[in-house]
């Protein structure tokens, strides 16, 4: 896993996935006490980063195992990502999803193509349901985030904040990163350390959900307590991956773990100031940009906003409570 | 005014002014019946195009006029942008705004560091107001659309078009504009005539506002009976200027009219699809890609969507309303 990697997805990428531009407010700067810097992904195609890493991995097949199909298990994002790079290769696709993840998400990845498999969060075994499916049909599974070319997918997030920011005039900063296995982390953390040293990622989570912010203190890899419950479900995982952790380890900084309700109003804010949608999980990162300002140095600081996957109810829930004027 | 006009303006807008991308998604392919792009200028400085025309007119004038200051009449998106144009030129600024402008609007331009003085609507003469505020205080009226340095800030988005849609192999389109006054639509127009003469530019409007529409019509300017009571305030002025018009009379295709459910409709499919922000006057184009698609040839049609600046109500009324599931 290294840069390389990342420079050849960025490669196969090209034309196809969105650059999402970086936003800014001078409204959310004076909120946070400096410059606040966005990258929405939530605007990438199927509503998230997860297309980068699935086209990445699709796209890194070789043609025979390709055309045999993939297979995926996600609670939404890396399932829809999945799905339109497979469709858009001509590629059967199955995804095995929980049973209670998000309706909006179930039905968008149907409708980009893909066979959708529902299993139960709490008592289904989704490695071991995915194995079989995966050996009975000839199927490559792809990760959601301890796959080396889905890392390397996601890291092309980070060749495109490295660009920017120099454009920006930002050189040394925190890059705040929505976390949740650490593919995205990881993969921007390893673009950032190549393409630009003074900016340094970080990794943010729920409270309550924060087993990296916990692994990186530990050393070791370590649980949470709960993998459901959360409104934050695009980034619920059981841990960090074999992959991901070490990576992490080496390249990143302090853990970060926000509040619901400051995810809740940071999409409130990003309604009001930015004019995107963001789910609660894609809206951790900048929560910690606006709320948590003490746990950053520096004039600037630059917040990955990684999906806007959102129904209706939660995100005018969100407006209702937090503002968004 | 010409395209020579718009690439100086592009000029002292490098660096400044966002570089909106172009969304798509197979869902609202799917509706249109081809492909639509969407060119979401929601997420440009102060939530409109309207920072733009402002930063070009702001940065055209002479340096002591300048320093005197500027003035501004508008419903509210003209108002940030010549607002953060003047405070980032370190000009004073002056806004005239009707008094029942959305809260959220008013509120944005006093933030952005400008004195805003209300009139009423119904009763007031704005260009009188404005002209004699003006005299009074040696400002220089930056007028919100019939002034030749905001067309050519406006037309800036077309130069983008055109180079973003070559890229994504669209060279016949009609590019959809939300219209008011025609500063936008003409602006786009002129840089399509130069840059990209397959893309024609065609103005779209809230049905009972349709002046644009019925002047093109008509071949004489002709007026809206009323210039208050819809939702699409961002877009309702009482009739094209007299710059702008003959630049649509000569450029543009026929106008198209859009109800105000269809705008809502518009921004539930853009929230959900696109996960970005439209006010229901930037949502007026879209509405006609995705809801008259018999208005149209070819095999792909561009959406400007000009705005974002709505309050929650409005925006999870058209949510509640319209699915954005």
């Amino acid at each position: 896993m290294n840069i390389d990697m990342i420079e050849a997805a960025a490669g196969r990428l090209k034309g196809v996935v969105l650059r999402t531009p970086l936003l800014s407010s001078p409204f959310l700067d004076e909120i946070a006490g400096r410059r606040v810097y966005v990258k929405p992904e939530c605007l990438q195609h199927t509503g998230s980063f997860k297309f980068r890493g699935g086209w990445s991995a699709v796209s890194a097949l070789p043609p025979e195992a390709r055309a045999q199909g993939v297979i995926a298990f996600s609670s939404g994002n890396h399932a829809q990502g999945v799905a339109l790079a497979a469709r858009r290769h001509g590629a059967p696709c199955v995804i095995l999803m929980p049973a209670d993840a998000p309706r909006v998400k179930i039905d968008n990845t149907r409708a980009l193509g893909a066979e959708v498999v529902l299993y139960d969060r709490a008592t289904g075994d989704r490695d071991a349901i995915g194995a079989a499916l995966a050996e009975d049909r000839g199927l490559t599974l792809i990760k959601p985030f301890d796959e080396p070319q889905v890392i390397a997918g996601q890291g092309t997030t980070g060749l495109e904040i490295a660009e920017q920011a120099a454009e920006a005039g930002v050189t040394e900063a925190d890059v705040l990163v929505c976390c949740g296995g650490g593919g995205l982390t990881s993969g921007i953390a390893l673009a950032l350390e190549a393409k630009a040293p003074g900016l340094r990622a970080r990794p943010v989570e729920p409270e309550g959900f924060d087993d990296v912010r916990r692994s990186l203190i530990s050393g070791g890899i370590e649980r949470n307590n709960r993998t459901s419950g959360s409104l934050c479900d695009a980034i619920v995982t059981p841990s960090p991956g074999q992959i991901t952790f070490p990576i992490m380890t080496r390249l990143c900084g302090p853990g970060i773990a926000v509040t619901e309700d400051e995810a809740l109003a940071a999409m409130a804010q990003a309604f009001s100031r930015l004019h995107v949608v963001l789910e609660p999980g894609g809206a951790v990162a900048l929560a910690a940009a606006l709320f948590h300002p003490g746990a950053f140095e520096g004039d600037a600081v630059i917040a990955v906003a990684s999906g806007g996957n959102v129904d209706r109810e939660v995100f005018c829930m969100a407006l209702d409570r937090f503002g968004g004027a």
